[in-house]
């Protein structure tokens, strides 16, 4: 099926978002004689395993993104848009750009806009937990726990008392136990000798997760393998833990409130609104209930593909939001536009097939847990198994390089070159958490 | 002359800032039986000679920024303090930190809190034409400049109208001629393949100076050669050119109005307001008006260092605003209080003397200007001195090892890694510049 051009030249694709499905899809778009637009509203692609690295002042922000401008460059039929898309006119085949007056022509659509945090319906908690999903993100929680430290050191030397530095991580997905994981590595070991008037040891970290156990899409022996690598590090894990209200420096649990130095969220996920704002149906996410190719009900056309798409595996079973499905959706959906071009009947490209490759997460220096299907692996070679699979993934970023000397660097010498705090630092920001009250 | 310490124990010596002059001062009293508190507002010391090639996205903010911390690590005698100074009480030696309730006590203080930008008494300019004194500033200009292509290219997929493409960079000082050479590199070369609708070649550089020539500072011979390496090298120079107003994206020299896609501020330099809060005589810069030992009147205990000391080379002669005569009165400063410690006289101590070892001006890749002394260079040599004496000054930053292989990956293949625009971009700050009225 060959769909008209709109102005007779090379068909247009537009892609909107370059994570991993968008910068996926461009690629394998990348010979094909069609004209890409991608449209994102950061300038960079971001590597989101590794967010956390920069959020625990590991890595700095240029070592996981990337210009989208640089990892397209060498493809000559791509161009990049900075933006934000406020609408779509399916039936003219139109997006429509935040601050232009004209709409953005397509012949063919890839939306894979992602997935940002969601609060339980509690969207005033964002301010006092931030997630992490965004460098900016990586930035502001980077600043929150560094803070956290210099408030202490700062009382200690002036007021002669001391704060309890408490880190209280909200959801023990993997994010949230990455966090955890490295908030105790850097407290127990990496800041050791940074500090004079208060012991970063001393740092005590709370986990909390409402379900019965942490990484609840593992299986159980990796769950309660990574409960146990936590412990040892130092991490409080508390299961069972339903969060009910967050505040400035406050959590509540049930009738219990844990004073914070500071909360990070490690929570739920829900889809990008654009999802909604396509006007098709999409599950309770928010994300769209894709056909089998990843097309939109009644436009073959219009594709989405990565955290925005809600794939079926089976009847029960959906394609999970991870970095390794976004890219295989990326590169289906790329690939199904390529042979709608060519006017190629392929039979493959009628219906996206998810290849589970396992799944790793990392707890913290040398610990980690790995579900390779019938093998479950725990500790250093779990770790080891995602170094070289982080890396790997790091093909096309020009620093793979760098980031490998910095984690080589990091791990020899518990390095600490990244930990600045850029922002401006009033003092208001600099004050003692809520104390806890009753 | 031993001054009497405020607890019994060992005499406290606070050093306000972290700067050149803050960090030498602190460095000099590392093995002195003395405890040293460093306060600064920022927890990283910045490499400010390297902040354009931040601005420019050629390096990131960790590979020219340390923490505090880390750099003092291994001086068990000192400590940190994040915080902001918001007054002193000579007389019963305390600094006031703002946010905290109780005084910091001091047996000896050194002021080092260096300079801010100078609008000219228009403080209302700084806004729309930010300056480079920190990482935030250079973070700012960073986001402008990459914004300004990124519109251009936005404008000239979606509306087919191209807009005029011009930098209006004021002041022709050492800073302003790097960001006006620096933007002339990035965008006559490394942007070439990266933009798709635009040339970036075809991107304007207005360098705009009030006095006669550029490099005013430097001998004459060098200023005419970095006018003409700079046209060279595609900047329009105008100098007796003397801007009367700055809005948004509106330059005005004189009767002529210049349109610009961004604007940054290279002109004049004040004092921190720390000065004049110590209550001393100051200059009209804002300047403290040391003595020849850089303590101020009547408190031999109390000295300024750094670019907020106005200290005398001669009668009609300062000390100028360099980093090298910062490191030097920072190292002074901090030698002359161990000698107020161990009670030893050394009329070394009783004045401070400049030893100017030249000026280098870095103009763009392979190009600078050098003054030493009887000899001038410019060019390629004159560059190569630049590269190596900032590298040179770079030890004591892990990463000076890092910061080579960016420079020379980026020599080698204009890289554009650093071009992260990393803050929240809202649709409002992708508007085309104001345009030329009447």
């Amino acid at each position: 099926m060959l769909l008209m051009t709109q102005n007779g030249s090379r068909p247009r694709v537009v892609i909107i978002g370059a994570g991993f499905a968008g910068i996926n899809a461009a690629k394998a778009l990348s010979r094909v004689p069609v004209q890409v637009t991608v449209i994102d509203r950061k300038n960079h692609h971001t590597f989101q395993p590794l967010l956390y690295q920069v959020a625990l002042a590991v890595l700095s922000p240029a070592e996981i993104a990337s210009p989208i401008r640089s990892v397209l460059r060498r493809d000559s039929n791509m161009e990049v848009l900075l933006g934000e898309i406020t609408g779509f006119d399916l039936d003219r085949r139109r997006v429509r750009i935040g601050g232009l007056s004209e709409d953005l022509p397509y012949d063919y659509l890839i939306v894979a806009a992602g997935a940002t945090h969601a609060y339980f319906g509690h969207p005033e908690w964002a301010e006092y937990a931030p997630g992490l999903k965004t460098v900016e993100d990586a930035i502001e929680i980077r600043r929150r726990v560094l803070l956290a430290f210099e408030r202490a050191e700062r009382e200690a030397i002036v007021g002669q008392t001391s704060i309890p530095l408490t880190f209280v991580v909200i959801g023990a997905g993997p994010t949230g136990v990455e966090l955890a994981g490295a908030i105790a590595d850097i407290s127990k070991r990496y800041m050791e000798s940074d500090f004079r008037a208060i012991d970063p040891t001393k740092a005590r970290i709370i986990l909390l997760e409402g379900g019965p156990r942490v990484l609840p899409a593992y299986p159980e022996d990796l769950s309660a393998s990574a409960e146990r690598q936590l412990t040892e590090m130092g991490v409080e894990v508390r299961t069972n833990a339903l969060v009910t209200n967050v505040e400035q420096g406050l959590v509540t649990v049930g009738k219990e409130e844990i004073p914070a130095a500071a909360i990070l969220w490690g929570a739920g996920v829900s889809a990008s609104p654009l999802g909604k704002m396509l006007g098709v149906p999409t599950d309770r996410a928010g994300r769209v209930l894709v056909e089998p190719d990843l097309s939109i009900p009644g436009h073959p056309e219009v594709l989405v593909a990565g955290d925005l798409a809600a794939a079926k595996i089976s009847d029960t079973k959906w394609v999970p939001g991870v970095a390794p499905a976004a890219i295989q959706m990326g590169r289906f959906a790329g690939r199904k536009i390529k042979q709608l071009v060519e006017g190629k009947p392929d039979r493959d490209k009628d219906q996206f097939v998810y290849r589970d490759k396992g799944s790793l997460a990392t707890i913290g220096r040398s610990r980690a847990v790995a579900d390779l299907g019938r093998l479950h692996i725990s500790g250093f070679f779990a770790w080891l198994a995602w170094l070289f699979i982080h890396l790997f993934f790091l093909i096309g970023f020009r620093n793979r390089f760098l980031v490998l000397s910095e984690w080589a660097w990091a791990y020899l010498t518990y390095n600490q070159g990244a930990r600045l705090i850029t922002e401006p630092i009033e003092s208001e920001r600099i004050t003692a958490p809520k104390a806890k009250v009753g």
